[in-house]
């Protein structure tokens, strides 16, 4: 199947990918170059763990986790091991993002600083409970076949949206990270001066904003959504009647999968639900 | 009209403006009973007009622009009214983060303090810019009469998308600037050591999170929107061609006033519109 837009989808995903493997890139020339590079030891190159496994893990792989649906050349794969991939990647994003915890919190006590007096670990921690949350919500409700197909109808707008502000916030409280970080380690000279690490440093905070805004973008444009399955030999939630079209009625706040569920055969519904995704593909943001 | 989900709607409604409120007191409390007041002087309470600026317009009454459309009892009112007070809003807004901005800037120099070396000052220069332009385009296209029907369907997602994007922005330039104040301010107890005045703010950064996380959920639901008008007696763009239906597939990109200026009044016409809506309203995030 075609995608509408495949020229641009495809332009915004190189993108993407560059501004987030640059960013990669640069936290490690930050914490190689300018600062004491990385070990396990309580000493400042345990801390730099944090920087380099959040921007891989909490926001690289967390972004790429987001948009995977979208890849036009999944749509044949089946459903199911897309939604394993979601699950499979945003799993490591969260163990990334808790070692990278762990590795503040060993150098904290190291060296005899607070734990958790700043907003960027209050936000940082919240960001990282409800990712977790919504891990586990998301591989209850979406994966496993237990759940009833109106609950998986009325929770997924719930996790669309608690991802994608997760993800926003994560990227946040990474900025807070950077700005803490700089305003700590430079003395002398003072970030205030702009030595070239501060500069290099302030480029990487801006690329997480561009990639983060290009995961967003893309991640809601309702065209660019992976279509409704054609068969309907995937797995079906216990308890869900094909034909109810009470229930049809409230899938169309799902999933394309959760519809095709429960669509007909019948080549005048398939139209018809098809003209009604269009609908809904264009009239939001 | 009735609003689906009205209770729920009323309930974020009040919960948004509460924290927003507590937020803006909250840094009044900050600048004048921990910090030095405000004043115009080159002095420290000149800096202090920048967060209770920023707070008070550039998130607080963003957010409210950002979801004017939405409260349900102006839907008697005319669309282009609505846009007044849209624009007026954000014009608000963006004088406050200006004026905000300039009492930096002025506090930086009276002080011999570097402009524009941190990443919350790039980021926080960047949103602006944007802001302005995003004012700028918006006027020109949705609120002049000028811009023909196929131009604003093409715009909306994006003018959207922005207006939600430099939203989060802003209010993660904001957290960054709470780190920034919090570390240079606190020197003894230091911020480390959680003195009264760090809770208070670090509260008041989270308060800002929830509040802006409550206006992204409102503005994303795609049954909150405005709905389409009944009568055909608003401004309709030059070269509008109330018949075509080629401009009609187009339109359900847009917004609703937008779509309604090129309905037809034939009921059944009506009724399959408000069936795409429907289909539309449900099938986002």
């Amino acid at each position: 199947r075609k995608m509408e837009g495949y020229g641009r989808f495809l332009a915004l995903l190189a993108s993407t990918l560059l501004v987030g493997f640059v960013s990669v890139i640069l936290s490690l020339v930050w914490i190689f170059h300018y600062r004491e590079g990385l070990s396990w030891d309580g000493s400042a190159g345990e801390f730099n763990w944090h920087p380099v496994l959040i921007i891989t893990g909490f926001v690289f792989i967390q972004g790429i986790a987001i948009i995977v649906y979208r890849l036009p050349w999944t749509w044949k794969c089946s459903k199911l091991l897309m939604k394993f991939i979601h699950a499979g990647l945003n799993t490591i994003a969260m163990i990334l993002a808790i070692v990278s915890m762990v590795a503040v919190f060993d150098f904290h006590n190291a060296g005899n600083i607070p734990n958790m007096y700043s907003l960027h670990s209050w936000i940082g921690l919240t960001a990282v409970i409800f990712y977790s949350l919504q891990l586990f919500l998301g591989f209850a409700v979406f994966l496993l076949p237990f759940a009833p197909v109106h609950l998986r109808a009325a929770l997924m707008p719930i996790h669309v949206y608690s991802g994608l502000t997760i993800f926003a916030t994560v990227i946040a409280t990474a900025l807070m990270g950077i700005t803490e970080k700089l305003i700590f380690a430079l003395k002398n000279p003072a970030y205030s001066a702009s030595p070239p690490e501060a500069i290099l440093v302030n480029c990487l905070g801006l690329l997480l904003v561009i990639f983060g805004s290009i995961i967003l973008w893309m991640a809601s444009r309702p065209h660019w959504k992976r279509p409704p399955e054609e068969n309907t030999k995937i797995l079906r939630p216990i308890g869900a009647t094909p034909e109810s079209t009470e229930v049809e009625s409230t899938m169309t706040n799902s999933s394309n999968a959760d519809k095709s569920d429960l669509r007909s055969n019948a080549e005048a519904a398939r139209k018809q639900n098809i003209k009604f995704d269009e609908a809904g593909q264009r009239s939001t943001m």
